[in-house]
């Protein structure tokens, strides 16, 4: 008979997961593998609260396994660090993101792109070389291996620096990657969420003109005012949209929600890139004749690779670049679900791990 | 009052027009006008019968514009030369493709990308500097100026080289453009058609591994056999589709009709890129987790500037690439039209202008 959670590894650990599809987070204890050669543990100190803990919780992608410690942005300090680990010591401030594992062997690994590797092992709902199940960051302790812990650099906030494990690379290696980041071009953000807000900075820090297109008018202020975008495109507004048409050179799309393509695919010039980082789980409509007449292109990006990934925390913390986040207590994580779950948050929550999370 | 085509201008010419949906064709006497200082005058002796000329003929995109002169694959010789032209003399192997003008002024005709100039002119069924249409290849001659003639290879035959100009540079720009040159990397080429076999033969050329895929099982021998593509994907057949999932760099998508784009992505490995040339007139469904989770891109492209198209004549002279072509006398162009329309040409036809047109 499978070991229970609590029972199958020798450290101890203790966490809020999910039980069933009602999503509701509940105090839970369970177990971490012993140290190995090449693992890190680490205690965790804040956790980002990331749209897809929402829909996992909830079983809403239809792969939950339950019960599901949630959680893939997760900032601590190293506890312990097996003997192979040259990176990293004790005491060391560490950041873990969307994945732990990988095969490590295959050509996309080679290649630094583990997120990609066909056996990626993902930070929760996942099921680890040992085939046990991986749990997430609302927990007191993890243990991974070093090649998927990050530096977290020193001037770079704990709590606030968290959700760049996630949303921050998921912009950023995209804008590497399909070349979107020549100064003085125009860059379109899609959605002004966890994923949004950080593209504008990081669009800024590239030395983009940055116009974030909202279907919220309230959401203007916010954007020019409080997060530096340099101007704000109501989508909702046929005249705005149509006077904006043909302005843009790249498109950072983080809607999730199924939408429609025609009017951002129109909003690009001649050789416009559009790179959709959201998941709609339906297919959406594409145009193919301005796609064709403009020369233009729709593609996607999944999160990035750890070498990614640490170049961009270097890279925020360079820019002074951390999520806008509103800190809560543990115990406070399902109604921040229901408030994610209703886009009233401005713009990501972080656990306050190390000090609300007791036993 | 408008004068009449016959009337509008100096020189005296003849070709053969649709006047009406039904797009038959028939004799048809209009004018072209005095050769300017900047204009090469050419006596047409081939033209290349596009799909784009059936669909205009009969109106099928709603902008056609009677009476119609079709023909945008036009190869001939050097009648006269206006005294700023130093490219083109008297005798000169010539040949004109989908476009005839373009503003010439701005950044898209700066970087020799004519062809997306927000003011080209088309070959036919367009409007020219001086407000007056233009009639297109299935004519005896054709003023066009310098900068949109290209120089026609002395290796290259006249009437299998003419589909180059338009079929020839639809598949020619895009590899260029989207980096899928890379000898050893695996092409797919969906649709065996005018665009298609050109795509096969400019594939291999590159040194690239070419998969034609076609839903029709008739043309594996036309693949594989005839036109030297290294295997054929059967796409009707779900085994064998699954078989192939994840195996390919790049497709060349040549489909008119609307498709699925799915079974094409799914094809893709990661960072695969899938080029669209075909303009169906509806959009496609986009599946968007496969583009997301393989960094997968859609893209589209629309034949190719002046430069890039005489490069793509000079490769396609060097590696002996031509059309497959039937050729055929003036008079058959309607019924070579009826076969178009059934997909019953392997691969152009080409009308022999030069002795068939006849008053």
């Amino acid at each position: 008979m499978a070991k229970s959670p609590e029972e199958e590894h020798p450290q101890k650990a203790f966490g809020w997961a999910a039980r069933d599809t009602s999503g509701i987070l509940s105090p839970f204890r369970f177990s971490r593998r012993e140290n190995a050669d090449d693992d890190v543990t680490i205690k965790v100190l804040y956790c980002g609260v990331c749209h897809s803990d929402v829909h996992s919780v909830k079983n809403e992608w239809g792969f939950t396994n339950y019960p599901i410690v949630p959680g893939h942005e997760i900032v601590g300090v190293v506890t312990k660090a097996g003997k192979n680990v040259e990176k990293f010591k004790v005491g060391d401030r560490v950041g873990v993101g969307v994945i732990v594992g990988s095969c490590m062997k295959c050509e996309t690994c080679d290649q630094d792109l583990e997120n990609y590797c066909p056996r990626t092992i993902f930070t929760y709902n996942s099921l680890d070389h040992d085939r046990t199940k991986t749990y997430g960051g609302y927990s007191d302790m993890i243990v991974v291996h070093h090649r998927y812990v990050l530096r977290f650099p020193d001037n770079l906030a704990l709590d606030a620096g968290a959700p760049l494990l996630c949303a921050g690379i998921t912009v950023y290696s995209p804008m590497k990657y399909y070349g979107m980041t020549e100064p003085g071009k125009h860059l379109g953000v899609a959605g002004l969420g966890g994923l949004g807000h950080v593209a504008v900075k990081i669009g800024k820090a590239f030395g983009l003109k940055v116009t974030v297109i909202s279907s919220s008018p309230g959401k203007e202020d916010e954007a020019v005012k409080r997060l530096g975008a340099d101007s704000f495109l109501l989508s909702s507004d046929p005249a705005k949209l149509k006077a904006a048409m043909g302005t843009m050179d790249y498109i950072i799309d983080t809607v999730s929600a199924v939408h429609s393509l025609a009017p951002l695919i129109g909003l690009l010039k001649l050789n416009g890139k559009l790179v959709t980082v959201g998941l709609p789980d339906k297919p959406l409509e594409l145009p193919i004749f301005p796609l064709v007449l403009g020369r233009k292109l729709v593609g996607g990006s999944d999160i990035g690779g750890m070498k990614e990934t640490q170049e961009m925390l270097d890279f925020c913390a360079k820019h002074n670049i951390t999520s806008d986040i509103e800190l809560i207590r543990m115990d406070y994580i399902n109604t921040a679900m229901e408030r994610i779950a209703k886009c009233d948050v401005r713009y990501r929550f972080v656990i306050d791990v190390g000090n609300s999370l007791t036993q």
